[in-house]
């Protein structure tokens, strides 16, 4: 499994993404999830994937080929004109290559299915934030559903919906994803260390932050010690629940 | 969906189940999930259900009609020597209902699925808690897993993770559980107030404190909106996470 969240900020594109893939708790390997192409000044975007390895890989690979060989395909994701016509590029791409799979006799197309949360922003335009189904059909995220998740996300949602806030500082969102991951991580074996982040600034057009968190992570470390501490002294402070009498 | 929890504490065992239930988003109806059978003196028997209305009600059905005319079905549940007994009775009684409707060419024997937990005691035995599966086989709780939950169990499971302990008082158990539960509630339409609890305190072989908790439950309210405080607080009590320097 795996767990992705984005977060859209008033100025910021915030993203974060586990490694772990797994086929069986027995076959566990780490490979990224994130991956950000950008024109320098003119456009930055952002994806995360979900869902079967395969097609994720196949996606992205196919995704950067062409935008390095543009004149395979046209547009590519680096000139599509706008951050819709670039999520349109990305769902089609992930139709392509899962049908080429089912094609292939592989009938079970359910097992090739992928979810991707695509961010960014292009020169002159607004920041964007997009999730695409499997189906490769979209969302964009809104004022009132400022955030998407993919993957295992139910044991971390809780605390974004109760305590995300577009005003939020970016150190701020940091610590409220690193609580979220936390809780997934400690919940749910096939979501795993390190965790790769990218914070992306309104109107800088430029990749700005990305960095991995891994294991040893101080700061990390002292969220996560400090998340179960202030959840057992929250817990401590609501009043019991007293049993009515009959 | 469902949400149902049970937690085996040292002096206790406490259930908690919503009273939700749905086909599709636009069906959806109010049914009890949480079902008592005693001998007062002699056992107390509490099961709770998540899955197909239609086979759970099939099995508390012929459970409680077999309880009642035992000569046709020797042991019932209340005869049967053991806990463990019990709970093969019941596993079978499951598989029993669920093949019946695959036999009768509803080949989607999936759909038909349920999961169950059952806990109580027999005289002159410990108080006992078992998770029975669709398959119809079970596990216990045992020291290292003092809890069980079942239906959308993630939205919940963080915080039981991080602050159950069997030593807690039964005001503070229940704390923990209306926390649980209003995560769950908030994130997932498909779980619904009112919620039944039953507290059953070991040895007493009484079927003890029974009551619903509903919408206009002051000590739930007082409990619900002081967490969404309490994790804002307890978050902003943390360090923040800076964005490290490139």
């Amino acid at each position: 499994m795996t767990y992705c969240a984005a977060l859209k900020m008033n100025n910021h594109l915030i993203f974060m993404s586990d490694t772990r893939t797994n086929a069986g708790v027995d076959n566990i390997s780490k490979f990224r999830k994130m991956f950000t192409w950008s024109v320098p000044g003119e456009r930055v975007i952002t994806l995360m994937t979900a869902g079967n390895l395969a097609t994720t890989q196949a996606v992205v690979s196919l995704l950067d080929e062409r935008s390095k060989a543009p004149e395979e395909r046209d547009p590519t994701i680096l000139q599509a004109p706008t951050l819709f016509q670039v999520a349109r590029l990305i769902a089609d791409t992930l139709n392509e290559v899962v049908n080429e799979r089912a094609e292939e006799g592989q009938d079970a197309e359910a097992a090739f299915r992928a979810t991707l949360i695509m961010g960014g922003q292009i020169e002159g335009m607004e920041p964007r934030l997009f999730l695409i189904y499997p189906e490769g059909n979209f969302i964009e995220a809104s004022s009132e559903t400022p955030f998407f998740q993919i993957g295992e996300t139910k044991y971390g949602r809780p605390i974004i919906l109760r305590a995300f806030d577009p005003d939020m500082t970016v150190e701020q969102a940091l610590r409220l994803l690193c609580v979220s991951f936390d809780s997934t991580l400690r919940a749910n074996l096939s979501v795993g260390m390190p965790l790769d982040v990218h914070v992306y600034e309104a109107d800088s057009l430029d990749e700005g932050a990305q960095f991995r968190i891994d294991e040893a992570n101080p700061a990390f470390s002292v969220i996560s010690k400090g998340w179960g501490d202030a959840l057992k002294l929250a817990l401590e402070g609501l009043p019991e629940f007293t049993v009515p009498s009959r």
